[in-house]
């Protein structure tokens, strides 16, 4: 039986908790398979977060993506799922999921889901010249 | 007889209304008639949007986009009606539509337009480092 | 004698005066002389506007533009002149011209001026992630 | 004798004082020499500005760059030096320039640093979609 | 006994401390090891800053940047150790640090921090068209 | 009645016959219907050809191409079809086809054909360093 | 239980088996396993075919490509081996199959093999200006 | 009255005659009148050529490709036009000119043309691994 | 003790011997030092190579790579001598390595040696259209 | 007293002198001045040879290139004088040089200049596929 796959993600402890600052984690290789077709579909997933307590470790991580190989997924359920897997285990500030999946019927898709805690601020940007 | 373009188009229910997200698709091979010539103008069309309650089928988005192979079509006029299609089937709660044509006469054109719900406020941007 | 640049540009009714909508118009193949060496010069001429009750024909604007060929314009001036004539034909909400010029003596030089109506307030822009 | 540099600069009067617009020029041959070792060094110079009443002239300006030829000048500082020569004979209601320094040392650098006149309000940005 | 990595690095001081310029230096070359495997890692650092009294000298840089060739370090950790080790020395105004870590199982990652004095205001940015 | 397609195509006296030289001409609006399922098909198609006594009239040779825009065409067959129009008509010394289609089913096919007079030999190249 | 993978191909007669023509296919959706790991590995083929009698049919090359996803493979036998299943089924004149590896371990792969038939001769190439 | 563009032309000496070698000019910035429309044609020339006693002075060339500024001139005819020009003045070694002219309804054309002298060979090409 | 670094290579069965086909290699992450100064160099290499039979084990591959971390080479000698140890080990038909040095004094190197078997013929290669 | 250029080259011996291969050294920082005019001229120098019994020390080659910083020189005569400096100084087996000099006057120009030595055989170049 396949374990759930929140239940994959390890996690270990944020090295600098005092600070905001952006983890950001490109996944080129993801691969499910379209629930009418059964053929398979191909995304790249981009996630960006600031941590809170915890980190995601990428082996992990990796594995996650990995479980994803035999199941079936609809683009936009998809992403708010793994959006929601990831925050549930890391508890983040903030996390931005974007997956750009391959080009199906002449027709690319991409679809982007953010969560940030209530209680959290998004510092001021510094825009330098 | 043609159906009425948005007849064409289908919906399927937000796996996740209660965020804001977005949808991003890019239609790279449009193709309509010019009303003065009758020759074929090329476009790509990318549509942004937040859904409400519905997302768009990408099969039917696809026959949308077909019907109007045979049809005359002035470039800011059909970027408008395809915008307001959209808009009149899925209600999104944002959605943009860029229209980026082919040369003509040594002249690129590319038109922009837009809807929001009035009640909808965008949330406010998280610009990370 | 050839007629006043501005009386070249001809335009068409706006198909959506109720909305702000952008229109692009890149022209790549812009050429004028130089007034001191009497040498051609050569830009390209990026249009953004909102367009208020008029659009600008494109056939017209092309041979707007051809009307340059064989007039002597610095470049600041020029790109200041261009805009003040679609302004004065279209009264768009806004609009913006940049003049790419081709690199003289080994600089490149761009001049970007804008135009907008006193009463028009640019709505709040939708920065989507 | 070689003249201070800023003497070379010479001036057009802004043909469109009335507006607030903007004039970039890029200069990719500019070359000074390492105050330490006396060798080259290379950088482009990016310059941008909203002329208030006054324009600087190509050919002088080229002249300026090719002064710095055999000069011994740091980055940090030739990059303010050049922005106050400019400031001091255009005197812009804004100025900004970039230095983009080749590799040295397998580190690549660019300083960029800013002048506005206190009486100037920069007009807020419209941002088209 | 290899000296602490922030007693390597080397000041100068602000030519023009009565501005507030940005400096931005690209450290392509950066390698350590990780900690679990032993293997070499590779990252470009992008450091922005501000500067407040001091500047970092470049030849210094690099090597506090080789110091870090032989030692283990994590993704997250390192990048903010090296941001503090260097707001330690220099006391900027504001400094960023973007870590972008070469592709290890298929997986990109880019880490980013910041710091800023509590009393320093950035500036209010200039967007020209 | 629509004409053969190879009735459309026009030509002009070859102005250097004299010599061989190449005309490169590429298509990059080309669409027909995909024979199966009667769905749009796209493709850039890149005309090589040495003229022997005619060269084709491009105007033609633009409607030429828009005929088969309601055609169902395989990849492979269009192809040499359309080679085989050019040369009935134009005779030319040698030509090349290559027509690159739009991806389909995640797959993308680039088919390119020649056709060479069998008099003609090809001059020997020269290849500078 | 799963056909042999050359089972899965299907063919169509060419349409101008006359002529000497090639057929370039790119797939770059190709995945497998590590035999070792066990994890995905990913790549991009590219095939280059001169069709004798027969061409491949593209939703059966795909499924073809599909029925690998679950195949431990090596880099230098699978590449080996794709190569044997269409030169069996299509009896080309001439192939070559270029398999370009995701990186792994810091390292990048490409493999390519040919075959062509013993009697076949190239078609001396032309080289144009 | 114009003069004939080849008047235009001057040369010197080639400073190695005893070497073939290579000079490669590329002008981005020509411009001539269809002879159709009257509307201007805008293309890149790029000559290549092996000196024999002259090479082509670039002040004068720059001249004579202005010269055609207000000609008429159909795409085949003006690259043979030119090539012979150069030829006649310059008798050089051998000598090729490339015109890319710009889009003209959706097609892009580029005419090649090569000459070279009867007694020369040339040189075998090294092709450096 | 650091084993000599061709120790560290090895090797598996060719599953192809009876064909000539190609594996290229790409290593973007080589360190070593620079003799003169001790400060690291890097470096991308390039392996290419027809093997006969023996192919080289990627993961070993890499560990040689690193062993050369803290190794003193030139730039000339270094390509040459891994190149040695590889044919040395693989005895392979046909080996090019081409190292890619970074930028050191405003100077970037390629260096680029092969090796081929005394008794092994090229295959004529089939350049196709 | 400036010394001959060529004096400033320095050599080393080749380290692999039984093997033709291939050293490319790419000096995208040099600068000279126009005869005419006097004011700079820049170019990238590509230096590829097979050295002979000796490899050019690249720190020495450096200065040789900035010993041209304050003299004038023509494109066509430098780069053959560069070639003959460094043939000179290394006999290489084979060397070419190309100058790849900046826009002036809206023209590019390139010129590339090869030495072989008489008693060398260029090996059979192996194109693999």
């Amino acid at each position: 039986m396949t374990a759930h796959p929140a239940e994959i993600l390890e996690t270990f402890d944020n090295p600098a908790p005092e600070n905001d600052y952006t983890i950001r984690i490109s996944v080129p290789e993801f691969t499910c398979l379209c629930p009418k077709t059964g053929q398979p579909d191909f995304a790249e997933l981009e996630i960006t977060y600031v941590p809170d307590r915890l980190c995601v470790e990428l082996k992990a991580l990796k594995l996650y993506m990995v479980s994803y190989r035999d199941k079936g997924a609809f683009h936009e359920a998809i992403t708010n799922t793994i959006l929601a897997d990831l925050v549930h285990v890391l508890q983040p500030r903030f996390m931005r999921l974007a997956a750009h999946f391959n080009v199906r019927g002449g027709i690319y898709t991409t679809v982007t889901a953010e969560h940030r805690q209530s209680s959290w601020q998004s510092p001021s940007a510094v825009e330098l010249p």
